[in-house]
């Protein structure tokens, strides 16, 4: 007896990842090292995922401060706590009700927290006016994702729902599209143009999709991952009318909003541009743009707070989605405080400020500095190209890999990325992504790594990279 | 434009529940109320949720102190917290990658957290073995369930996929199986013994079901949620052999394990009861059970935290879920050790017991003083009828409505038991849900409301609905 049979096409169509089998190799190997048997080098440096604090950036103390007094509510009776962590941990409790974290929330969050979140993106978008019945709070913005896509895929129609999904993409993002039931129109980024979105591949993709499939959104992550790209305004803008001409549903995948390094990147909202470009886009385009509490500064990503704002849906669709949220009670309510947090950090004049300050500015600097350092160094060795990073949390260089190497691979049965992967965690204890899980340009080999880590993480991998990189042109060619 | 005409039909389909009406009028009075509008009471009570903090218990402190030690370790530097709580929160954060509540988890959950959770299975169960691999953490056990859902129905089946579910029935259950679009097969409990699951019931429902759908899927709740029932060994053994017989996925749902409040009542797992009846059963009957960190005495719904044991899966439908929770990335991970901390409590001996002991013991008082008077109170009164609260945080009272009451709702276009609530909201200010929207049978009325309470909340509950149905029978008769 088994539902095997029975189970939803749509789940057994899921793909596999290659960086799980990559992840399980690495859990050995630090068992390995912890039984001493030898390696050349002490440690394995995991730089494949988005996750900041695994990659060594320390927790904010403001941050984790009045999360904890929201927690422990005795420790507002003691001063080992700066006054204005109480007072925000005492205004955060008012909203929960009976003044308990541990309450379930109204659906969409608590509601003076999706208050402050409406205030934060009117701010952020220079008075482009929010309204908090057009946000629900989640957890995690991935989840959000996929609760509008379901509403957007119908898994019965015919021809199938698709959905225009940037190559390369986060893998998770195109997992959960293929899960729901859609086929992935895939376009591709452009690696030449710093992996900028060209409004003609669009339209390619769109006529590749005709007869297949019928693409009913347009899925953009902006800064990029794994590219690292910042889109440029008009670039946006050119988005925008193809959507409104296409009629697709506009997801904007934004959670890297306040990760940008490139001196003349700038983030703006797909929300903002769209405002601006006035009537009749402005009231027409339907756009989802996803925040989250775990990709900024902070890096909370274990808490799980996320959010999605609606802009110009139906009423009737909006009660569909609300019911949707209704059906999973609501998000983790320390997961909408860090949101809350990360929208209000202390000011100028708080007690809590200076720290806050120069936790965050020590921060931005690391990133700074690990972005210039990745380009330098990766733009340094022999056939590896990587385009700057001018936003997010990742690198995703070129390898240009001799001959015999894909051949060595193919011998293997690996993917000739997959293949440089496994040899880089084996040899140098450096734990990346290989390019095919996350799609490429066919014949031509990626790596992803985070470059949201200590200086001194990313000075390592970097060091491991590169006589890694030296030994095995000089093996393979 | 609008994505209506596409939106996918199973969330089209989904209803509309009246407690939402009610929760919105709940918050307007609450505002009135603020506004010094006079009415015949001071606050509202709402006991229309499962949310013990929500109706009055307390959180317990241990739980508290180790989980704010685990967000801001500074505090394990100082005297402020128990030396076992800082213990506690070291061992928990060395779990955690970096050493951070901040860091992605595993899809399945910290993996000595899955391990101590099947431990805690073990003992619970008089030894019969559970396996960490078949234990997947979630963001709330609801979330587990739905997704075990979404491997089990599939949408696209002719004819459409069937679960057997209970009526009366926690409401969130029911619209996710909808949402999911599956029908939902309606077996009744018997009021009469308890709201007893017949297993004749099951048969007749299977009946009906013929022709119109493909059942795949029996959801049983134990402790039963609305209905306060605890199911006996013997009456599992039947629905074992049932499902056994009709090639059935069993889904437990038994977050209320822990409350159970009969005399003569006792909590026993599927699980343990599923292994004692042996081969061929307990080889081969398709078993989820689902626990939560929310329903128990820790009562912590707002730190999303549950967890879904699997039994007997063929190893490929494994894989398909293990890819299913990745796409959410990972549960919460103060859920998560909220999970661990409630599975294993501190111990005679330890610093942080005693309050321990003495906090749950005035819990676990309270609520075996609430449901008695709950019996008592609630049959005293004219017309009103409910049975025995056995387990669970609900009582599910059958109001005999008087014909002029039921007419006077029909002219209101209300449902009889949508109007009574909506009166002795207005009147008492006392928020409960209505049969309606957990499932009743035809012509028969109740209430639901949450026994979860402090007893000075419950003991001010009964009092109002005490006058307000004496008043009522008086105006309706
Ligand atoms: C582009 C993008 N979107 C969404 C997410 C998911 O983030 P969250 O933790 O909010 O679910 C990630 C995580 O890596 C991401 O890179
Ligand atoms: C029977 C039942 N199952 C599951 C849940 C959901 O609990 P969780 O908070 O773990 O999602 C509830 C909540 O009320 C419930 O009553």
């Amino acid at each position: 007896m088994s539902v095997l049979q029975e189970i939803s096409p749509n789940v057994r169509n899921m793909i596999q990842l290659e960086s799980t089998v990559l992840a399980i190799r690495a859990r050995q190997i630090k068992e390995e090292l912890r039984q001493k048997v030898r390696k050349p080098y002490k440690e394995v440096i995991d730089v494949s995922w988005g996750d900041p604090h695994r990659a060594g950036v320390k927790p904010l103390s403001f941050v984790r401060q009045v999360l904890s007094a929201c927690l422990y509510p005795q420790l507002l009776n003691s001063d080992t706590l700066p006054v204005d962590v109480r007072q925000r941990a005492q205004t955060l409790l008012a909203g929960c009700d009976a003044g308990s974290v541990g309450s379930y929330t109204a659906a969409a969050g608590i509601s003076e927290i999706v208050c402050r979140v409406s205030e934060f993106i009117t701010r952020r978008d220079g008075g482009v006016p929010s309204y908090p019945e057009h946000i629900f709070i989640s957890p995690g913005s991935q989840w959000a994702l996929t609760s509008i896509l379901n509403v957007l895929v119908n898994s019965e129609a015919s021809p199938r729902t698709g959905v225009l999904t940037p190559v390369p993409c986060y893998s998770t993002a195109t997992l959960s599209i293929m899960g729901l039931g859609a086929d992935i129109v895939p376009y591709y980024l452009s690696e030449e143009q710093g992996w900028e979105l060209q409004v003609e591949e669009l339209h390619r993709a769109l006529d590749s999709a005709k007869g297949a499939c019928n693409p009913v959104a347009l899925y953009v992550i902006n800064p990029g991952n794994p590219t690292g790209h910042v889109q440029s305004r008009k670039s946006m803008q050119e988005v925008i009318r193809l959507v409104a001409e296409k009629r697709l549903f506009l997801l904007a995948d934004e959670v890297y909003q306040d990760c940008v390094y490139g001196e003349n990147s700038e983030f703006v909202s797909y929300k903002r541009v769209l405002a601006e470009m006035g009537p009749p886009l402005s009231d027409t385009v339907e756009l989802a743009s996803f925040h989250s509490a775990s990709k900024g500064i902070m890096g909370e990503c274990g808490l799980r707070g996320g959010y999605v704002e609606l802009v110009n849906l139906d009423p009737a669709v909006m009660k569909y989605i609300y019911k949707l949220f209704s059906t999973y009670s609501c998000a983790p309510v320390l997961g909408q405080i860090a949101l809350d947090l990360m929208m209000n950090p202390p000011q100028p004049g708080d007690p809590s400020y200076p720290l806050y300050s120069e936790e965050t500015q020590h921060i931005r600097s690391t990133l700074a500095h690990n972005v210039k350092r990745v380009f330098e160094v990766v733009n340094s060795l022999p056939c590896f190209c990587c385009q700057p990073v001018e936003g997010g949390a990742f690198a995703f260089p070129r390898l240009h890999l001799p001959h015999k190497a894909i051949e060595k691979a193919k011998e293997m049965g690996m993917q000739p990325d997959m293949f440089y992967c496994v040899r880089l965690l084996e040899d140098a204890g450096v734990l990346v992504s290989p390019g095919q899980d996350l799609g490429q340009k066919e014949d031509t080999y990626h790596i992803r790594f985070c470059i949201m880590t200590s200086e001194d993480t990313m000075e390592e991998a970097l060091r491991r990279l590169s006589s890694f990189q030296t030994q095995f042109m000089k093996v393979f060619s």
